[in-house]
């Protein structure tokens, strides 16, 4: 296959990411893989334009290859590398291009000595991972069984881009990769991407007339409290005539925000996308709770760490998610105690000092109890901060006076007055636990914030009061 | 738009879910919504061929449009619904097909009213999601302000399917929906999926020659236990000649099976599915552990209800996720009394009783320790099970006698001898936490089945011993 280069400079490269498997196609799983793949080739500054996913079927994934080169410079496929009969990537790959199966020997003594050091024999049907298009390049897979490959095939006839350097004949990178997602992540990272940038660099370096090309920077701002059109409310005369796009999401409970700027330079596209940001935070303040891949708990165990403080959890209805999503952040265990699930009213006397008396007055879901056993753990565990909540996420156990949805959480601090809010969340009973949970700890972080402690509202401007017609700001 | 029917008898509807969004394309979210309608499809009995996803780009859309009509009966789109500016579906479709946007005066009042209900104006860009395609029938939204639509439209030219019935004009349908996920889900069993099941059965009954056509049945079998290829091996000789499709598919830390059948009739395909996973049970014994959406937690919950057992939790390393699992499931409260995140080591010695001596002598993740938690929770919250996991679940904290990834895992029972196991998972934190629980579980579950407790192992074969090749068995 030609090794001739491939782009002008100055293009920014266009991905298409095609993933395999019957499973996928039957709403077996949710395909993560996809999204790994596309986050991971926007960092490296290449676009992906198309998603695909086809049946473990060899005419619709030849279908699926051949389109593909024709619109995307770097395709990346991911499944049907497995030993089991029904992956047939390699194959397929190699007879829509054209090319024979070659036996690799070095990665069949690998799949081998893989199996070898398991101390058990290889199975036959692992020895069809050794077999890879002629001309391709294997890309070790450290991990598992199934390694990668990369092939180069010209850039199909049927489109070609508009941008399409004239004069240079171009290819499209193929690579495979498992879809077993810590292979495949593994995979992505050592030996893809670096070829990847590899061939952009080389592209811009034999171009003629260089001269360091576009760049398009972005950026995940995640933000609790608003929704969606309400933050595109709050944001309706920013970024328009700026040259910012300005994606968003709702990713529940949060909506995140994603700030696009494309310039000539990296440089020009760093500072438009910083005062961009800066801009997104004065207009919406402490909504924004944190960015990229900066979680509620990771911002939380941020603030906590800052201030040398510690937290414990008292969980009725979300049943030890708040303590999990706090436990879940590498270095934790420096600032969170631990917690107790009162499930049973019979725990929350017992282990949290909850009266008996208050929990036959009042209930289990209510205020005085959400107070007794955020205070109530943070006492027992001595930390700086204890957070409840006590709810009925349904979908049975309400009652007239406190419907399904009903919750209640508070926050009691160390030196300060405890803080409790009842709320009616209309929600399924994952969701109502995902969203009590994330109040929990937005609670924590606005406390740390010294800012004030609100409920979530997907009506709720900034600084309370209702929200006018958009177009009125 | 023509209004004539589509299908002849016996055939198997082919589906195309298009997804559309930039965030999808950036990698930003998983996009669950793919998987959730093919699932709903496949139960159906549609089959979907295809997923797509594209920007936010009109000539793109556009492009992934024209083709889904010519290779899919149903096209399912999410996405590009919403308020914002970045949301082009209804232009885009209209203007694909030749249709006229057209103010739907009904769904405007619906919209204002959602707002008008929570007490505030609608904002100018929701007035857009009032308009749709000349002919295109409304799909209600009650959760949510963007209805969707169906569109009928010819089936393209391009390809045509084999299977289509000489002389009926075949159209294709396209429903658009929002991408929000639980606006989707419910306008998917509430509005699509009824219009595609009246659809299949119009086209039978309109067919010449129609004889009830084939059925396609499928179910998803969940395994812990045992790695992929060693479920192939151990399955090799199953299927291959009786017409079952076997699809496999890891889903840490499971495992899945489907068998898949095909028949003339969809008795015949039911029974011949229910003697297929006969089959499979008993080569693979406790392996399974559920079927369809039966988590590992709520398998748990049914044999806790049948026996009527309690469990309370005592975990360090897993911090909250064994309850929490546990507690997703409705109706738990009347097995689970609660447990104890028992971070700190004091905690362990104040909440669970476990004496400071031991901790000293043997440290946090030991044997000795996991035992007292498990039996000190199962004492205090005065249940029939106490599980309790201890363990370094990394990055940090290793030594080199308990390098990271070690974790203990015991069982208390009332009645019987406590269960103790001591592991090395080799894997990143949140996998390692994942693992650890789903093992705790799995030991409740093996506990009231009465068969024994085995820890996880991608290579051990059922009844120990080292693994043969495969094709020896």
């Amino acid at each position: 296959m030609s090794g001739s280069k491939t782009l002008g400079s100055g293009e920014v490269l266009c991905a298409e990411v095609i993933t395999i498997g019957d499973e996928i196609l039957r709403g077996e799983i949710v395909d993560s893989n996809k999204a790994l793949m596309s986050e991971r080739l926007h960092d490296a500054e290449v676009e992906t334009r198309f998603h695909t996913s086809v049946l473990d079927h060899p005419a619709e994934m030849a279908d699926a290859f051949r389109r593909a080169v024709s619109r995307a410079d770097v395709v990346l496929v991911s499944g049907g590398l497995g030993p089991t009969r029904d992956d047939l990537t390699t194959e397929v790959l190699a007879d829509t291009f054209g090319c024979d199966l070659v036996l690799d020997e070095a990665s069949l003594e690998t799949i081998r000595g893989f199996f070898r050091h398991l101390g058990r024999d290889m199975s036959d049907n692992n020895a069809k991972q050794a077999y890879f298009p002629s001309g391709a390049e294997v890309l070790a897979n450290p991990v598992g069984t199934a390694p990668g490959f990369m092939m180069e095939v010209p850039f199909g006839a049927e489109g070609g881009d508009e941008g399409a350097g004239a004069g240079f004949e171009r290819v499209a990178l193929i690579f495979t990769m498992p879809g077993v997602p810590r292979e495949l992540a593994l995979m992505l990272e050592e030996q893809v991407l670096p070829r990847v940038l590899a061939r952009m660099n080389h592209g811009a370096n034999n171009a003629a007339g260089g001269q360091g090309g576009r760049a398009m920077r972005a950026r995940l701002l995640r933000t609790f409290g608003l929704g969606e059109s309400s933050l595109d409310a709050e944001l309706q005369h920013f970024a328009r005539d700026a040259g910012v796009e300005l994606g968003f999401r709702t990713a529940f409970p949060d909506n995140y925000l994603r700030p696009v700027v494309r310039a000539a330079s990296a440089e020009e596209a760093d500072s438009r996308l910083e005062e961009a940001c800066r801009e997104i935070r004065a207009h919406l303040g402490d909504v924004v709770y944190g960015e990229g891949d900066e979680t509620m708990a990771a911002a939380v165990g941020r603030l906590l760490t800052e201030h040398g403080a510690t937290i414990a959890t008292a969980e009725s209805c979300t049943g030890g998610l708040v303590a999990e999503k706090l436990t879940e952040i590498p270095g934790s265990s420096s600032y969170v105690m631990g917690g107790v699930v009162a499930y049973a009213n019979e725990i929350k006397t017992a282990l949290l000092g909850v009266s008996e008396a208050l929990l036959k007055e009042y209930g289990a879901v209510s205020e005085p109890v959400a107070i007794a056993m955020a205070e109530g753990v943070r006492e027992r565990f001595d930390t700086d901060f204890g957070v409840s909540t006590t709810g009925i996420s349904g979908p049975d156990g309400g009652a007239e006076e406190k419907p399904v949805g009903t919750v209640c959480v508070a926050l009691a601090r160390r030196g300060a007055a405890t803080h409790v809010e009842r709320f009616v969340f209309p929600l399924d009973r994952i969701r109502h636990r995902m969203l009590t949970a994330q109040v929990a700890l937005d609670w924590v972080r606005r406390s740390l914030l010294g800012v004030e402690l609100v409920g979530p509202s997907l009506l709720r401007r900034r600084g309370g009061g209702s929200m006018p017609a958009g177009g009125q700001k």
